[in-house]
């Protein structure tokens, strides 16, 4: 069959020892390459949201690692190892809940520590190679999801997604988004509805963006809508991405999640969360040991730069909630969809 | 025991045969009452959201009917009549979805049909005593909603409200706020989360502004985070308010409260409505019944005059959604609380 080509933007570039982030705040309003100049600015771009999406932070924090030792070349490699620990906990620290961010990082520094290099020279080189590896097969994963969601999606079918888990939480064709693409590049007609996602948009800003971009039929909802299109037999599937799943199966993911496998269980819609097994943490025994970022009280009662709560009012922000297991249908992954019991497949699938 | 002064806003004025609003549209950077001049004034005030609120929209109309009339006492009697229906019918076309509009509109024009008054000035004045009491008897009804209510709200709980159902939404103290105002002036403490209310975040410029102002304990969270905040065990109980209730007591209420009721069933928290007998509307049978307002899309696509969502994307706005009975704890009226079975004891309170 023939495929259409996709139009997907480039969240990461890596270019002749530099490295790039669309600014995802400015979306949609203005598509922006900005250079990452030093470490520093790497960990705000990630702490900032200018890129964001649990598997790009992966890459971007593998390449951001890079971006800090590429002037450390002239260190002794024990001083040159020393300057990777310190760098790698300072990206780390950047933000809490996804877990891409330090199992990309681990990898990097094992890559240091494994290597034979004698200069520090070629220990930069071999972190460059680990990076574009983790870019690679962070482009690859997105594709082998969207192969293996793409037998989900139906002729007309409508489907909701929440936030945006698309091309520019990856470096590919996105996670939640792949199996769309890839049905989209096949010719299946569907529909998607977007929830906007509160507070910072990245439903409306995002995800109605990149695929309005694509060709998508794509309509953008408040958060609180879903109910009402569930209920009216507007959506027939939902699919998420997700920061982290835990050893059971138990889901953290974007602020508003949570409230959608539950209204998805109660109208009877299949819930899927499609994810990198790089999210799946088995360190985690369950959705409880998941740490919760709370952002900043400004997110919920600005919209950007314009006030619309009261002064001085109380404030949550949570930006995560985490989806019990049994609320999900499967997790779609590069490797195929996991369905319950998930303690044992999820074990299953990292011994294969 | 000592009642707490309340501090709550003056919704809707009329004085010297003058009628004024808050502009709610402004609230909560600024409290500005705005005098309506005229009927088209008054038709835009309710169709544009400076006052809202199924009772106030009531008492709006009762008294935007004067207005119009006003200026009208030279005509013979049946002249005012035939302009008094046919501004009824204009005012009645400014929102479709709560039946107060057209519940008060009614039951002026029923006023004025049954008096025996042989001029349009008493015609009038008859008019203007009607709204009156209108007006007088939502301020008692909401405090016996408060009265009834009160017996829920128990030291210490914390409850979760949806939009606004507040002193802003009524001339008096509100509906589902009715119970909070009535507990807080008794000295219990609680706490209440309010919901922003996507699009036009009645909950946070309005709820979250004067339950501030009445110095009750308030948090304000996006409409995505309830279901966060019920798994986190801290929410004991919802109360919202409604724009029409059917027959059989399902609930027409803002955009989100299905969901919210739903995310309540699923945590075993008690879901409650608020609303005056008005707002029952037993001439439609179920939910089903009610027509649904379709907002204009600029209301999701910005934030206030800020674009935030991509250019040309489709966008659907239902203002309101239908939350079946079953997901419904009970009504809290000024008749006192009904429970189910609705369809039996909807129709006896009709009665007695």
């Amino acid at each position: 069959m023939l495929k259409k080509p996709l139009t997907i933007p480039p969240t990461i570039q890596w270019q002749d020892h530099c490295l790039s982030f669309i600014d995802q705040t400015r979306l949609p309003h203005e598509l922006i390459m900005v250079k990452q100049e030093n470490i520093k600015q790497v960990w705000h771009a990630i702490h900032d949201l200018q890129v964001r999406g649990a598997p790009a932070i992966g890459v971007a924090a593998a390449y951001g690692l890079c971006v800090g030792l590429r002037e450390k070349q002239t260190l002794k490699p024990t001083q040159f190892l020393e300057e990777a620990r310190q760098q790698a906990a300072y990206l780390n620290s950047s933000r809490p809940t996804a877990v891409n961010l330090s199992w990309a990082l681990t990898r990097m520094l094992a890559c240091a520590h494994n290597s034979q290099a004698q200069h520090s020279t070629a220990l930069y080189a071999e972190l460059v190679n680990e990076a574009e590896k983790i870019h690679q097969e962070d482009q690859q994963l997105c594709l082998a999801i969207g192969q293996h969601g793409l037998k989900l999606i139906k002729k007309d079918m409508r489907i909701l997604t929440h936030c945006n888990a698309g091309a520019l939480a990856t470096s590919g064709i996105g996670t939640a988004t792949a199996p769309m693409y890839t049905a989209h590049q096949q010719g299946i007609a569907f529909k998607v509805f977007a929830d906007e996602t509160r507070p910072l948009l990245q439903g409306a800003r995002l995800t109605a963006w990149e695929l309005q971009q694509a060709g998508i039929d794509i309509t953008l909802i408040t958060d609180n809508m879903a109910a009402h299109m569930m209920s009216e037999k507007k959506i027939d599937m939902v699919i998420v991405g997700t920061d982290r799943v835990a050893a059971n199966g138990d889901v953290a993911n974007k602020i508003g999640t949570l409230g959608v496998a539950i209204l998805a269980q109660y109208f009877n819609i299949p819930f899927y969360v499609a994810c990198p097994s790089s999210t799946i943490d088995l360190s985690c025994p369950t959705g409880k040991n998941i740490p919760i970022e709370e952002r900043q009280t400004t997110e919920v009662s600005h919209f950007s730069s314009m006030q619309t709560a009261p002064q001085n009012i109380s404030i949550r922000n949570p930006a995560f909630d985490v989806t019990p297991h049994h609320l999900v249908s499967g997790l779609i992954t590069e490797k195929g969809i996991i369905e319950a019991p998930y303690n044992h497949h999820l074990k299953n699938m990292f011994k294969s």
